[in-house]
């Protein structure tokens, strides 16, 4: 049976979608602009990229997807507020994200950064309040938040949002470079991965394997999106293209060239792959997720 | 044995502090400016409310508040990040905090963003990581973290917020001034109580009297905080009084006046004392601190 993972990928953002929306819908005053406000970019066209990895971890390890997708949604709301906050004019100053006004340009700059720190917290509320279940007992659960805090704060995302800030308009060396990366999008993609791997009770090996997965996974990812914001289109990307050097920032082809970061993005591919060698068909998802990298325009 | 409210509050105060300085102690490069931007204002003089609430909770149920010292420190980690982002120029725009120059005024916006961000995060990272012991059992953990990010999210602090930047420089109907205080300042205080009440294991009736208690605490102090507003010395506030009225807030003193206001105030301390009558000797603590609220002066 052949997989395709054009419909993989719709059907899973369409149970995430359902689900965001069960547990964050529209409410009435007095608090109604901030809940619009985070629902705005919640429901902005997310790729839904975090809560699929977490999910097929846990159908690689033959469990139900479903019973995690608290964890899954907890994870785009992290994702979701770091892109409002990273949007500010405080931060990146960006004013269309996924070929949408940000979320400060159409809510203001207050409202945008409560929306931020409402949906990080909400995160938190909905995986103590929804994410016990048969399969996701008390400890895990408590794992899974250590996963996801430890990789959004200061040691992981906000962390590397901090490096990225302070470099901006500056040589940086390629060890900050990575290191910058690994912090600001690899460490919540890993977290993503490795909370669906805790989720499904993976055995010591198996969760190393994912997080190695995870970790490739989120490289090739950055490097890839480097690449896209030298070659692209601005159109299908929703943001100008180019806009990476027109900011000044370094990048993997500034700093690599094209043809030595297209093989790093190879490199890193093969090496997720690899660490899924122990799976069977069940992480089709996975290998397919990655592979498509490598193709992806947006 | 009489009971010295000053010297518990200051041993009280120790004990969150040098806690605080273990679960967040400074770090070297590459993300030092963050770190030192979340210490900053974590100890910048704060008076650990919300942690000696949730202790004195604990206390009261006679159970050990040092079990409960990670909790008590995720909550001082969450009203510090508030303070930081309720700060910022698209916020309230304050220079001054405690007597010092704010989080933005130091270490600008963008980092300050961050910081508040940090913050609220390793508050979770802080009760998944170091909260379980052996008072503080899986289950209890998850129902803490469900308690306190429910206060701290749009339901709770980050919607009171919303109401009050809604709110500035319009005439608001009381109704919608207490609700926005018991959002903004009585979620987490009642939060604080109800946590230290679900670590120290107590039945439905006492969470519930415990509750109560919290809900006048936090209205009690929002009502001595505007009071004090009026009336107070900026030097001994270490910020400037009549900064409402210069802003145009609503306040409970431009509403009902300062007679009617400080009867307000009393009526909820005794209300507060009320739902502590269950409780014996070992509540003197959480008695003596809301008493103290109608003498603070800062």
């Amino acid at each position: 049976m052949s997989f395709d993972l054009k419909i993989y990928l719709e059907n899973k953002q369409k149970l995430v979608n359902a689900a965001l929306e069960r547990y964050l819908p529209p409410i009435q005053d007095p608090t109604r602009n901030l809940v619009d406000s985070m629902r705005y970019s919640l429901f902005a066209g997310g790729k839904r990229l975090r809560p699929i990895l977490c999910l097929g971890a846990v159908e690689t390890l033959g469990e139900d997807p479903e019973l995690c997708l608290p964890v899954a949604c907890a994870l785009e709301m992290i994702h979701t507020y770091s892109l409002i906050h990273d949007d500010l004019p405080a931060m990146d100053d960006d004013d269309l994200r996924r070929g949408k006004p940000t979320n400060h340009k159409i809510f203001g700059e207050a409202m945008a950064i409560l929306a931020g720190d409402g949906l990080l917290t909400e995160a938190f509320y909905l995986l103590s309040k929804f994410g016990l279940n048969d399969l996701i007992r008390p400890t895990k659960l408590i794992e899974i938040i250590k996963i996801i805090s430890n990789a959004a704060g200061w040691r992981g995302m906000v962390g590397g949002q901090t490096i990225d800030m302070e470099s901006e308009g500056k040589q940086i060396e390629p060890s900050l470079l990575e290191l910058m990366h690994s912090c600001k999008t690899g460490a919540l993609i890993t977290a993503s991965v490795e909370s669906g791997a805790v989720a499904a009770g993976a055995d010591e090996e198996k969760r190393e394997a994912l997080v190695n997965y995870g970790r490739h996974f989120g490289m090739a990812f950055q490097i890839t999106d480097d690449l896209l914001d030298v070659t692209g289109n601005s159109e299908e990307m929703g943001k100008p293209a180019g806009s990476d050097e027109a900011r000044n920032k370094s990048t993997f082809p500034a700093l690599y060239g094209l043809e030595k970061t297209r093989e790093m993005a190879t490199f890193h591919v093969n090496k997720a792959l690899e660490a899924l060698e122990q799976f069977d068909d069940r992480a089709t998802p996975l290998r397919e997720l990655v592979k498509y990298l490598l193709k992806r325009r947006k």
